[in-house]
């Protein structure tokens, strides 16, 4: 087609504002309010509000906020646990024209100190539970954002509920002088920044992901149609919101008109109450929410008489956990993602087939990440240096590359970053896997974590996997110990169930007898593992460990 | 936000390879191929196609028609009944970069002619069995396109199987000469055109109807979820895949992998047998669908002991219709659209209080338009002169108007249609309805079909839903006839079921019970309807018929 002269298919045929319209996820809370207003959206203890009501909640809030000065290119901080607060947030800042910029609650006040300067923040609503942090954020904070407190009456910790207040006006109220019928307006582009989510690096400061209207928008019907939502889907936060803004699930639920039960705190307790009381129907977690189900006591793991679909992610779900978990009702559906693509990128597909196979198969089967997420796009394992795609023969292992619909704008701040991050066109994970012969990815290490012994490569999850399946092993991490004569070997820092016993000669038998004999551990330290502040090993601190032994 | 200075979150994140894409329902076919490969992707009488086939049979037809020269803005024509070929083309074609214009079969030769020539097709593929139309709109068109005869074994009547071959390839062979591999290209811009659909005017030359990339993606995740399909999904192409691409589900059949089931005609016996032995879960159809359905002799009424969905649109179903299919276990799906909006535009999204409701009530539910797809974006019922919206009491008649992401490109060669279909920034659809309180949208007539009587206006469709309730009535249609004392009075056709019997006297009697006085037809005339080539009731020979009484 010469550009001079179109085809007969692009000639006066434009976009108007009758046939385009930009993609984001405002819609979908206009559209359930507007034909579910009297369902319940959202449950947070005794407290439940319809649709009509969340609605007029997220117009308060985008009007009293713009009330403050708050409109395009502003950014929002909030600091909340998985509460109505922060739901109404994923909608009423962008409302607003504003970015949402949910903060890991965990982190310490240097770090959301340098959060809320660097994303500039204007405004920070922060639950008064994290009131302590807060305000030593503050403090050290060189920006003075106006401070909305939400005083939760179901806070049980540190400053709140009736904690200390940092700013002028508690949301409740702040909300009271919000106009519940605030006319707002689409973003006006699709490409315009939704929300910035900060990863959690493990060293250095984090970086500040911005993710964009379009994005937001299919990624939340790619979660609908992979987990099948529909408006009878009821769904509980175990996931916290303020990590890459839940998945975009406050957007996926809120598309198909279902029902958001709130969590402040993943308990094993009060989650078997919900989804027996609430009739849940769907949640998400890290692998630590599965181990905490898997392992509850046994007086509060309630049946509930029907399948409830987990989604995980964030590693891969060792096997004795997967099966234990489908013997108490729960159906995993295992997911890959990261902060900088809207979370969910691959999922691990089920098969017919797969159900007839013996639990320890059909396990390994949903313990790999699987294939590309439906909004996505594109995904390859190449080989990181040439992009060239590995051979799909579960051995080869290459970088996973992603591209299309649901990455990322880029770094905020940082435009070396996202270069490096996009180079080649393609969004370079740092995840290093292999392509199975039926097309399913399985992540076998981050880059950095793969242990060098004698010239072969050694996965650090692959070890992992073997230590979790030991009866004694409630979890296990393995780095490299810098040795002389093989460059390094692995090395294993467990920590034990409660009541239970093991040597580090029994653990070395043990994955003698499961694993190629390179590959076992030359070295076990047992005791507890350092977390970041979201749960995540810290991986670097084992390392320095492991170099001082 | 100053345009010379951008806020932090436009600058340096932009769109790159890596994180833009355009959307194209192309992506469903290379995924479902990729994740399901052996699962079955498409049924025709003995022969199945797996998606592994399904996909290189597409790339073969785009491979092939490359090697004819077809590429961008190339127009490939099918005249073809609901058959691999034409559902191959929804994939094949654009995968060539080309323009599929799937053309009604039930057309006469000087309108195929007439689009031939207007679409500037290049391609003719043509199923035998409608050779002799084909035949002759070729000698009428001043174009010359390559043509493809498509020989199916299936064809039953006409010129198939076997039947005269119009070109110097049959489809199988065009297709062994194409390439299984053939790597094509994601479109340009996800702007560009996929398909051309003329509609089907009453009156004078079609028009045709141009869809872009982007609405042909997010109609087919919107129909996907209003439908809840997943891949135990089994669809029965009872809808014509010519009218509106039947309605986008070519591609959202297959974004979810589920299975496409042929059909090349549509008669009760075969449905229900397909119905049984393929376990079809869900279908569209025409309301002359569902009256086939349900007007089946006793003996093809197969009971398939499960619901099957059928979703149906074009014309609000009568009351009569939903009762009787729900009683045999389908499930019936309200939608509205028309061609220039993807087809499915709204959907009478179901609430569960309605389910408790007796039969009459739920199916009165159900007969509404209902609300706006998930996909669409927005609409109003407003006034046609000034686009303000009508007050939402269920009384005042406006102009539904569509506005979104799934609403065509413009029609080809007419900016001065496309243009007036757009004016204010709205599509109109010439269909005029009310707004219920609950925000449900019903339309009353299509604005020519409006009766106005001593000033008051009378919708049709009302008084043919009054007419449908009849026991003796089969078909009716309700037009206006000039007359000197009120302008105009409503004048009713009506054909009777076989072996039933009523007079005009009865209908005047019974419309008499149920309507408003000034809403009762004047004149009853029995007889046989005229119809469309689509099926749809010719008002329009009516019209000239009342008018000579």
């Amino acid at each position: 087609m010469d550009a001079a002269d179109p085809s007969i298919f692009e000639r006066d045929l434009g976009r108007t504002p009758a046939n385009f319209r930009p993609l984001t996820p405002l819609d979908f809370i206009a559209r359930s309010a507007a034909v579910y207003p009297d369902k319940t959206a959202v449950v947070h203890g005794a407290k439940r509000y319809s649709y009509r009501d969340f609605h007029a909640r997220c117009r308060r809030l985008a009007s009293a906020l713009k009330a403050r000065g708050v409109g395009e290119g502003s950014t929002v901080a909030v600091m909340a646990a998985n509460s109505p607060a922060l739901l109404e947030a994923h909608f009423g800042v962008p409302m607003a024209g504003a970015v949402l910029n949910a903060i890991n609650v965990r982190l310490d006040a240097k770090t959301v100190a340098f959060i809320l300067d660097h994303g500039e923040a204007d405004v920070l609503i922060a639950d008064t539970e994290f009131a302590p942090v807060a305000k030593e954020a503050l403090a050290l904070s060189s920006g003075k954002p106006f401070v909305v407190d939400v005083d939760d009456p179901l806070a049980t910790k540190g400053g709140g509920p009736g904690g200390e207040r940092l700013g002028a006006v508690e949301y409740e109220d702040f909300l009271a002088g919000g106009d519940p019928a605030f006319d707002w307006h689409l973003p006006a582009d699709e490409w315009r920044a939704i929300a910035l989510n900060y990863t959690s690096g493990t060293t250095g400061n984090p970086k500040g992901v911005v993710y964009h209207h379009r994005g937001a928008y299919l990624n939340a019907l790619g979660n609908a149609m992979t987990l099948g939502l529909d408006r009878t889907s009821v769904y509980l936060w175990t996931l916290p919101m303020f990590h890459c803004n839940g998945w975009t699930y406050p957007w996926a639920v809120t598309a198909v008109a279902g029902t958001h039960v709130c969590l402040r705190k993943v308990d094993p307790a009060p989650i078997f109450k919900l989804i027996k009381e609430e009739s849940v129907t769907h949640m998400c977690g890290a692998p630590i929410v599965l181990n905490l189900l898997l392992h509850a006591p046994d007086d509060v793991k309630m049946k509930f008489g029907r399948t409830v679909t987990v989604a995980t992610g964030g590693a891969a779900p060792p096997s004795a956990v997967i099966a234990g978990l489908e013997a108490m009702g729960f159906s995993i559906v295992h997911l890959y993602g990261l902060t900088e693509s809207f979370g969910p990128s691959t999922v691990c597909a089920w098969h017919d087939e797969w159900s007839s196979l013996d639990l320890k198969d059909r396990a390994a089967k949903n313990a790999r990440q699987g294939v590309v997420y439906p909004t996505l796009g594109d995904l390859k394992i190449a080989d990181a240096a040439t992009g060239v795609p590995v051979p799909a023969d579960g051995q080869s292992l290459g970088e996973l590359m992603l591209r299309g619909h649901t990455i990322m704008k880029g770094y905020l701040k940082n435009p070396a970053a996202t270069e490096a991050a996009f180079r080649d066109g393609w969004f370079h994970t740092g995840d290093l896997g292999v392509m199975h012969p039926d097309g399913y990815v399985e992540i076998k290490d981050r880059s950095k974590d793969v242990i060098i012994s004698g010239g072969e490569n050694i996965s650090s999850l692959e070890v992992e996997e073997v230590l979790y399946r030991h009866p004694a092993v409630m979890e296990a991490a393995v780095v490299a110990r810098p040795d002389d004569k093989w460059g390094e070997t692995p090395c294993a820092f467990v920590a034990l169930k409660p009541n239970s016993n093991a040597t580090e000669a029994d653990i070395i038998a043990f994955c003698r007898a499961n694993l190629a004999r390179f590959k076992v551990p030359r070295t076990v330290v047992f005791g507890p593992l350092p977390k970041t502040s979201t749960g995540k090993i810290q991986k670097f601190v084992l390392r320095d460990k492991a170099k001082a032994l």
